[in-house]
């Protein structure tokens, strides 16, 4: 265990419900909150991918934050998303989180204009962080160019990380590219890096990661910690085995419409299995056979005898 | 001249200037807007790619589009972009720009998830236009693959058309590609389509098109409205070399630190050149050698005179 990190372990970019009028439900997403550091996520990453986070107004995002610090789940383990195309919505929502007391935020690059100057992406960091001024905003960048199409290279991350030591302290790797994966954690090792799928958790965490950040927590977080925690033991392999055969197969469906319609289905609220546009849900017949293979071949259910 | 047209003609896409302290400065706004209109422009269309507009603040957005409002410029000759990622952030955009009387909005389709399906864009358009429930409300779609990767396919526009006759009545088509273009023509002749280049500008006339938006109506909308005006005439040809000329000359630098560097340059205002991170300036002497450039191989020079 690396004594210094911020941030460590099992952190699921917690998925985001809407109610009927095709709002965020609090309510629902408190309790989602609640149930998953109940099944062992060490920390929650709102406002990812996983969340729709993007499809969220800058609004939304701030008021559903709030939600979650009054409903009495401990801001210092969470690192919301906050990046934002634009310079003034990612000061606006940096600012928010740090005010909250979040441990940590986890910022996309400004992903619109394209091919954009290690410069011109260094500079906008340097404007945020220089524009919260705040010694508690602790970074760690989203790389993930298969959506945002604009990513962290290595030399803009080492310039980030000598120029603010103390604010960009890691990174989620959602490249899906092992090798690059590997080549941050070799370079910086003192990095806080996450992958993005609980896949390589085993190899990162042998290769000094910190943890995984990975959307499949929202439905296997327990499994996954198992890893996590016995990483050192004999039984390490075969426990990794075991949640990459179940990350395949939830694979096999479009990962967010998937999730939510698992939760659905266990939780027995319909409700849980709506997306905000340009995403649609399953439909019926796929998402009934999504739950089916998940039981029949890998044991999977879910238990909310837990949840709020 | 298509008598139900809601815009035609020479529409520029605002640059949008930055004061010292980074933020949008609405009095140089303003004063562009107002010397774009004496230029020749038809119309604008601030809020878009080449104004940097995804850099902007949603807050940001609302208070210069008030600037405008407040500033003689006539809003039913505005074409703002509320495109968001965020369907709550559109929906708060385009309701702003309705309210303000602007004749009608240039809009992305979400851009953050890559491949979404035909119904997820179209039921992200279908809530916006529910949402903001205003018979004034009149779209154009904004299609612009090089950098939002999402774009419109034929059968989207086509499924929009058809499902809001009143509503979606255009489309800006910066694809680049010709091909595209023509065949938006051809399927949906009502259809207010504008090239975003004045490249095609004559061609586009020559088959129905309605006009043209592009980033270069920033400094040179006068010439491209002599070809709009004079299109039918035995000397459009050779005025449409003449803009391609141009148009291309410019190209050859980085378009939007290129707009802004030749406006500094003929202002004598060198605030002019910032950009906002993730861009940033033209180095000094690239900015010397386009205006020189510019000057000498194409008499092109910038008159403030008519500006406020």
């Amino acid at each position: 265990m690396h004594k210094d990190r911020h941030f460590s372990g099992v952190i699921a970019p917690v998925l985001t419900p809407f109610g009927e009028d095709g709002t965020p439900d609090p309510e629902r997403f408190v309790a989602h909150c609640q149930w998953l550091m109940d099944e062992g996520c060490t920390a929650l990453a709102p406002f990812g991918t996983t969340s729709e986070g993007n499809s969220l107004g800058v609004d939304e995002r701030m008021e559903l934050l709030e939600e979650l610090a009054d409903g009495d789940i401990d801001t210092s383990k969470l690192m919301p998303g906050t990046g934002a195309c634009s310079l003034a919505d990612a000061i606006v929502l940096t600012r928010h989180a740090v005010e909250l007391g979040c441990g940590g935020v986890l910022m996309l690059p400004p992903f619109y204009y394209k091919a954009p100057s290690e410069d011109g992406l260094f500079r906008f960091f340097a404007e945020v962080i220089e524009a919260v001024g705040d010694d508690r905003l602790k970074i760690y960048l989203y790389h993930i160019p298969p959506v945002a199409q604009v990513g962290f290279a290595l030399p803009l991350i080492g310039r980030l990380i000598k120029a603010f030591p103390q604010t960009v302290v890691g990174l989620k790797d959602s490249s899906g590219d092992w090798n690059n994966t590997s080549a941050i954690l070799e370079a910086y090792p003192e990095f806080e890096v996450f992958p993005g799928s609980e896949v390589f958790l085993l190899d990162g965490l042998r290769h000094g990661a910190a943890g995984c950040i990975s959307a499949t927590c929202n439905v296997s977080a327990a499994a996954i910690r198992k890893v996590y925690d016995n990483w050192r033991g004999g039984d390490a392999d075969r426990l990794q085995q075991g949640i990459t055969a179940l990350r395949q197969a939830i694979q096999a469906y479009p990962m967010i419409p998937a999730l939510k319609a698992i939760i659905a289905h266990y939780r027995q609220d319909p409700a849980w299995a709506q997306l905000r546009p340009p995403f649609t849900p399953l439909a019926e017949a796929d998402a009934r056979k999504a739950v089916t293979t998940l039981a029949d071949a890998h044991g999977f259910r879910l238990d909310f005898a837990t949840a709020a």
